[in-house]
C-alpha cells in the first residue's frame, strides 16, 4: 500500500471525485454511507485496466493460436473468418458479424477442457511479448488503475472485472496483475459441458456461445452473477456505456468513470475511430449521463508500471 | 464465533472428517496446504442448508404468488401447470416436465424488475409462516450448517450456495441466514433484460429460462461463475451428485459431504422416495465416489437454531 493513495494520479478533478466518493460512502453515520456488502465496483478490462492498442491482448493470443492450428492444417487460413483475421482485414471480419468472431474463438478456445485451456494460456503469457512494447503482456496494465483497485479494496469494496474478453483468458492473469480472484471476473464465455475423462468429471469448452459480454449483456451478467447494482463502474468505450449508466443511476452515491485515451506521447490517442471498440456516444453524452471523464494526459502521472 | 467450533456437531466421524480436512488444508508448509484463494466451498441449499420437507421453501412462496394471481384472474387455476400445482398433484406436475415447472416460475417470478421482485420476496419472508413448523421461513435453517459455514470462513474459505432454487429468491435471505453475500449465490435463473424505466436502466425478469441449476448444470455454472474446482462440496440429493463428484475428483485434498435425513423424530426421515428431489444414486454409490455421509441422527446434536 503506497503512503499516498493513488500516487500515480495527478491531483485534479478525477482524483478528487474518486477520493471524495470513497470518503462519503465509507463515513459511518454519514448520509451517504454504504455498508461494505454493497460496495461493488466493476471495471472493464481492455482499454480500462490494460492497453488495447493497436489490438486487444486476447487478439494477439488468438493470432498465435491460429498459427498453431495452421501449422497442422494450412488450409484454414484460406477460409473465413480466419483469412480476414490473418490478413488484418478487420472490416471484412466485422462484416461477418458476431458469428464470425465467435467462430474464431470456437476454433482456438474450445474443444478442450478448461484445465487444458489454462495450461495453453499460461504458457503463452509466460513467453509471448507485446509487439509494440516488447514486454510480456502482463506488463501492459495501467499503474494508476492497479492503485485504484487496491485503494477501493482497502476501503471495503469488492472489485470486479466485467470484460468483453473471454472469462477463462482474463482469469489467467487477473489475480497476478490486479489482485482479482477468478470468481470476480465476469466475461464473454462459451458453454461448458461436464464430461468424464480418465474416470473423473472435467469441464469441456464447447463450440457454442454462452454470452458475448458487451453492452447491455454486461449489465445482465452483473445481475445474474453479482445480484447488486454496482456503486462504482469504470469503462472506456461505448461497450461499457450500459454498465456505466446502470451503476450511475441507482439510488444513493454513485460514481461512473470513463477513461479517455488522449495521450499519444505516453500511450496512444484514440476514441471514435477505433473500429474494434469505439468511444463515441459515451464521450458525447458524458455530461448528460453523469459520467466523470478521466484523461490519461491530464489525470495520470504515469501510465504503465 | 462459538468457543468450540462446530458445537452442534456430535464428536464422531463426520465432524472429525471436517476438522481434519480443514486442519490439513490450512497448515502452512504442510503437504496438503491450499492457499486461501483456492479454498472454495460450495453448498446446496434445499435440504442441505435448510429444511425442504414437506416441500421446498420456494414452493410455498410460489403457492402464495399463485393465490395472488388467482385473486385477479381465477381462471388460471383451471389451467395447467397451475391446476396440478394447486391440487398438490405433483405426479402430473412432474409429467409436464421442465417446461411445466418453468411456466409456474415465469408466471410468478417474471414480468417485473429484479428490484420489484425483491420487494415482493422480502414482504413474503417478513410475514409468511412455515405450515409445519409455524415459524418464519428464515428459521428452518440447520444450525450445524450455519456453524460449519462460519467455521470454514474463519479458516479462509469462501463459501458459496449452489442451488436449484431461484438465484434472486435465495439471495433475499442468504446474507441474513448464512452470512453469504448475493454474489456468492449461484442458482436457477430466468433471463434478464435491460430496459429503461422512468428514465433509468433497470433489469427486467423475462419469461425465458436462463439455466436450471441442477445436476451437471451446477458444475457448469461453477465453472462459469467461480472458475475453480471447489475443494469442499456439500449436498443432500442426486441433484448434487455431479457437484460432489466434481469437487471430490480434483487434485490434492478434497472433501465431499452428503447429508442423509434419517431423523424422523427431530426432523423427517426421507431419501429415495422424495419425488421432488430424491436421494438414491448418491447414497448407493457414496463409498465408490468417496463421499462422506453425514447422518442427521448421528452427527447433529441439534437440527434447528
Amino acid at each position: 500500500m503506497p503512503e499516498i493513495p493513488l500516487a500515480s494520479w495527478t491531483d485534479g478533478p478525477a482524483r478528487s471525485a474518486i477520493v471524495d466518493f470513497v470518503a462519503r460512502v465509507t463515513k459511518e453515520g454519514g448520509k451517504d454511507y454504504v455498508r461494505p456488502a454493497e460496495r461493488i465496483a466493476t471495471f472493464d478490462n481492455d482499454g480500462t485496466l490494460w492497453n488495447e492498442q493497436p489490438l486487444q491482448v486476447q487478439v494477439f493470443f488468438l493470432a498465435d493460436r491460429i498459427k498453431q492450428l495452421a501449422a497442422k492444417d494450412p488450409s484454414i487460413v484460406g477460409r473465413q473468418p480466419f483469412k480476414a483475421f490473418v490478413e488484418h482485414d478487420f472490416k471484412t471480419l466485422l462484416s461477418l458479424g458476431k458469428q464470425g468472431i465467435a467462430e474464431l474463438f470456437f476454433a482456438t478456445h474450445a474443444g478442450m477442457s478448461d484445465e487444458e485451456f489454462a495450461d495453453i494460456g499460461r504458457a503463452w503469457f509466460a513467453s509471448a511479448k507485446h509487439p509494440k512494447y516488447g514486454c510480456p503482456f502482463t506488463q501492459v496494465a495501467f499503474k494508476p488503475q492497479a492503485e485504484l483497485l487496491g485503494y477501493l479494496r482497502e476501503n471495503g469494496f469488492k472489485t470486479y472485472i466485467v470484460t468483453g474478453g473471454g472469462v477463462d483468458f482474463v482469469r489467467l492473469i487477473a489475480e497476478q496483475i490486479y489482485g482479482i480472484p477468478h470468481e470476480q471476473v465476469i466475461g464473454s464465455s462459451i458453454k461448458l459441458r461436464v464430461e468424464m475423462k480418465d474416470g473423473r468429471p472435467v469441464l469441456m469448452k464447447t463450440p457454442e456461445l454462452g454470452s458475448f459480454n458487451d453492452r447491455e449483456m454486461k449489465v445482465q451478467n452483473i445481475g445474474l452473477q453479482i445480484g447488486r447494482r454496482p456503486i462504482l463502474a469504470f469503462g472506456n468505450s461505448d461497450g461499457d456505456l450500459a454498465m456505466l449508466r446502470y451503476a450511475r443511476s441507482g439510488a444513493g452515491p454513485r460514481l461512473a468513470l470513463l477513461l479517455h485515451h488522449d495521450d499519444g506521447e505516453r500511450e496512444v490517442a484514440y476514441d471514435r475511430e477505433f473500429m474494434l471498440s469505439p468511444l463515441a456516444e459515451a464521450l458525447d453524452k458524458a455530461t448528460e449521463y453523469g459520467l466523470t471523464v478521466v484523461s490519461v494526459k491530464r489525470d495520470w502521472k504515469v501510465v504503465f508500471g
